[in-house]
């Protein structure tokens, strides 16, 4: 059963003009997504967004007051255009400031000769933040009340993810089951709408798919309640029987 | 030259619980993200959203304002979840309705026999919408205002890409330059950001990667100018090596 009644939602701010120029493909997403759902918060909308001060300020101040957590991931590094940490102050109507645990971090791994104006940017953060641990390359992240500010680069953000995982209060995982329908969507649709008419509370997904031609589809259903997951995939299946299909589960993580 | 001198502006609209949910994983911002600088159009922004009424009607309606065009992919199928339709005819104020070239089309591909209830929905589009042809599953798109509705499944969504792209009205394309810095940007960080400052017209951005705990990055120019661009890339390279880097230049598309 749920842990909590109550959905913990999330919103993804992706801040990158690499993303959507195309240069780069974006892997944050799907790992935060999953990694998400498995202390129980579900991942309710993402935006990409440029790494433009205003768009961001106005993007982080409409999510943190949509959503219970906001994460943001890009644009914390040392050059010109990492300007996250200066727009979420800007957000927060705090200054952005050095943070005196950020300084001797970067200064215990840079060195006194290597540490630079530009790499002191990453040991500024707005007042009141929180730092999240970086064992990769030690600039930290941080929170300020439910946004939590990441790295873009997927393995820093990544790790740095599972430094702050623990602050996350969520309610039950969703559990979902993927069955290969072997037929396509429109065969079973009238009938998919039907199951999902009688079981409300289990939600339906059907992804179709072409591989050489051939029109196919995944089935996929979520819940939180395990034992409604089963009795609905059974009556799934014979459902995709009937109408000539060969149902085969999809074994998920 | 710039064709243009205004910036053409899009939005995507990513409809689709399987992203949120980490299951699948996203390829279509990379592919509209290129295409559309190709016909001299910056994607701006991405939204990813679920599969709910409201949340569609909402997103599609701010998007369709704050930018020239709007792209929206998913949920224009058979089953029970495909509710795009519907939603952007609510975000228009009109009736999603029964479009009689759509029904032709169906009726073409699947046969009196296997057209059914459910894939007559994919018939309907929003009152005075103008259809975009999929070559590849037939059951086609549309246009409505400056809202482009498009497939999900990536091969389908490019297929009617091309097929929708002559609608499109740019400025001039983007050009970029990659150059790898062979060193961690923190090392050029302030030369980086006075070259930014001497040439405010070229956007530069450092992308930072780690390789064998390597930190390195590559720094990217961008304009529509080409001359412009090569007279930047020869100042960024100096600049690269008297900090000690090896710059070269990435082959890009």
């Amino acid at each position: 059963m749920a842990k909590s009644e109550k959905t913990v939602t999330a919103c993804l701010v992706v801040i990158g003009n690499e993303i959507l120029s195309g240069r780069t493909q974006d892997r944050n997403v799907s790992f935060l997504a999953s990694r998400l759902n498995e202390v129980g918060v579900a991942l309710r909308e993402v935006r990409v967004i440029p790494d433009v001060s205003e768009t961001i300020v106005q993007t982080v101040n409409d999510c943190r007051s949509a959503f219970d957590y906001v994460f943001t991931t890009g644009g914390i590094g040392p050059t010109h255009d990492d300007i996250t940490s200066d727009a979420v102050a800007k957000a927060f109507g705090v200054k952005n400031v050095l943070n005196e645990a950020a300084r001797r971090i970067l200064f215990d791994h840079y060195g006194d000769e290597n540490i630079n104006a530009a790499r002191m940017r990453m040991a500024h953060a707005p007042e009141g933040a929180e730092l999240i641990e970086n064992p990769i390359s030690k600039a930290p992240g941080y929170q300020i009340g439910n946004v939590f500010v990441l790295a873009g680069v997927p393995t820093i953000m990544q790790a740095m993810f599972e430094s702050l995982r623990h602050r996350l209060v969520g309610g039950a995982p969703v559990l979902s089951r993927t069955i290969a329908a072997g037929l396509p969507e429109g065969r079973i649709a009238i009938g998919l709408g039907e199951l999902q008419e009688a079981y409300p509370d289990v939600e339906m997904g059907s992804y179709p798919y072409f591989r050489s031609g051939i029109a196919s589809c995944n089935l996929v259903l979520r819940s939180t309640d395990e034992g409604r997951l089963a009795k609905v995939a059974d009556e799934l299946r014979a459902l995709v029987r009937d109408a000539g299909g060969n149902p085969v589960d999809e074994v998920t993580g």
